[in-house]
């Protein structure tokens, strides 16, 4: 290994844990995965997590995003306020006192009030998307599709704003639960039926301000009137709830459509541009992860790569 | 037992079966109840359930409503359109041919097209409802709060539009299943706490045109902030996804807000009322259950009574 400098970024949420080894230039070495979120943690919990996922990685500056600081992750990191950018997250980490493997620290998520929300991981993220797209520091709606799926606006390069909906939670839940997911063939349908889709996102889209939640149920009316075979019912659903978020996200642009990014897996990310188009969006830009890159921009912003470089001269010297 | 005209009610739907036998009045003189819902029948099934529940009271008409004329019921009854009153939906009326222990008629329910849209059972609540208060029939809104709330609109004795809204099934996945019941104390509040379900309900109603699908996080973010306390969860997103109704209900109604009858248990009939207080409606009346006079509404209305008495008399001379 050389003496360069060294972070680990750590990537930690609800169901899984990525870790990264950098360079001196921020580029990723190496990078592991496992099923270690914070509620499913390994034997010899975080502190074995932590040590199993870098081992043989040098012993240098770690930094963690996500779960991992909430009330049930390994330290509690206090929210911190919007307006928010790189310094102001980074202002808010927290140093882990009870980690001696490794100079651990766990960044903060954001809070808004009025209606309260919280975000912790996704800020990371589009630290991340801002670093490597700098054109988007002057105006862009995120959106981070997922359980529990983020809008964010950032101007002037901070965060403003951000709301989140449950629209993947509440897809699974009534697909699992719900009278809607009742008698539906045991198999999802393997390919992605885009029509019966865009037809929930124009339900969504034609509600108006009434909204879906006086539609869901028609999903099992139209089943029952023979115009919704029982395969294409998750479909139909998903467009019924990813609709809705662009409907809200369109009332609060007062009608107009700023550029959206869209941060997440590439066939959600298809969804999310489909349904974009039918609220006339231009077509998004998609990043597929920037979680690594804004993991190493918080550590540059707290002044952690300077003591990187001197954890690891140290580490040369004794 | 007299030999004066006589029915039997069956009040059958998912999860409980009611029986009710009729004097010639019409007058409730028995009426039992079993969790013999189509979805838990007992041995013999829906033979089986009808002739336990029927035990010992004689022979005669029997009319039944509810999902037991759904697909996965007895006998699919076809549903009937809108607008619909006892008529057209005595007219929908089929006989089940494999019931040799009644005479027995299974109503059908009604259906919505643009969106879709199916009751079934709640229209004989409304049709005796109807009966009950003949002044009702003018113009009212009837709300049969409820697993699947039916919001319906009758104008000169009809029921000219209705509309489903899953609350009381998304409170319960939201409780059991989602983010939003982690945490919570096992047990549920013994006592209503009104000022929490109202400060939901004001939540909902000052969304405007989003709506809450946007606002369900913002319990858990509440809890998260210590603004809301753990106990208080369940009243304050049942105040949330009542509201919710209540904001779709004033704008289909244009703002206005047409007197209201509620149709249902007294608790959730509570909440409603104090939800339709704080968007500015009358206080609604209250009708706790309505199902055996809908039931004996529709027996006359596809000429029943007549057939019982005949019934009543032939097993006199046979």
């Amino acid at each position: 290994m050389s003496t360069g400098v060294r972070l680990i970024g750590l990537d930690w949420g609800t169901s899984s844990l990525r870790a990264y080894l950098y360079d001196g230039d921020g580029k990723v070495m190496a990078s592991r995965q496992q099923a270690w979120g914070i509620r499913q943690l390994p034997e010899g919990g975080f502190v074995g997590a932590l040590q199993a996922i870098t081992a043989d990685w040098p012993a240098c500056v770690a930094v963690a995003a996500g779960m991992v600081g909430s009330r049930q992750g390994w330290r509690e990191v206090p929210y911190v306020a919007l307006p928010a950018d790189a310094a102001s997250i980074a202002h808010g980490m927290l140093r882990v006192d009870d980690c001696s493997s490794h100079a651990l620290w766990i960044a903060p998520g954001l809070q808004r009030h009025q209606p309260a929300d919280v975000m912790r991981g996704e800020e990371t993220q589009i630290i991340g998307a801002l670093a490597r797209q700098p054109l988007y520091q002057a105006n862009m709606r995120f959106v981070l599709p997922g359980t529990h799926s983020k809008w964010a606006t950032v101007i002037d390069g901070r965060i403003v704003a951000f709301d989140t909906v449950m629209t993947g939670e509440m897809y699974a839940l009534l697909i699992k639960h719900s009278i809607l997911g009742a008698g539906l063939p045991a198999e999802p349908p393997a390919a992605f039926a885009s029509e019966t889709f865009v037809r929930g996102v124009l339900a969504a889209r034609d509600s108006g301000a009434e909204g879906i939640f006086s539609r869901l149920f028609s999903t099992r009316a139209l089943m029952l009137a023979g115009e919704l075979a029982p395969a294409q019912v998750p479909d139909f659903l998903s467009g019924l709830l990813i609709g809705e978020e662009f409907r809200i996200a369109r009332l609060r642009g007062g009608g107009s459509v700023s550029p959206l990014c869209l941060i997440g897996e590439a066939s959600l990310c298809e969804r999310y541009a489909l349904a974009a188009h039918h609220f006339s969006y231009a077509p998004p830009a998609v990043i597929d992860d920037a979680a690594a890159q804004g993991l190493w921009q918080l550590a540059s912003a707290a002044g952690l790569l300077a003591q990187a470089k001197l954890h690891s001269f140290s580490g040369v010297t004794t």
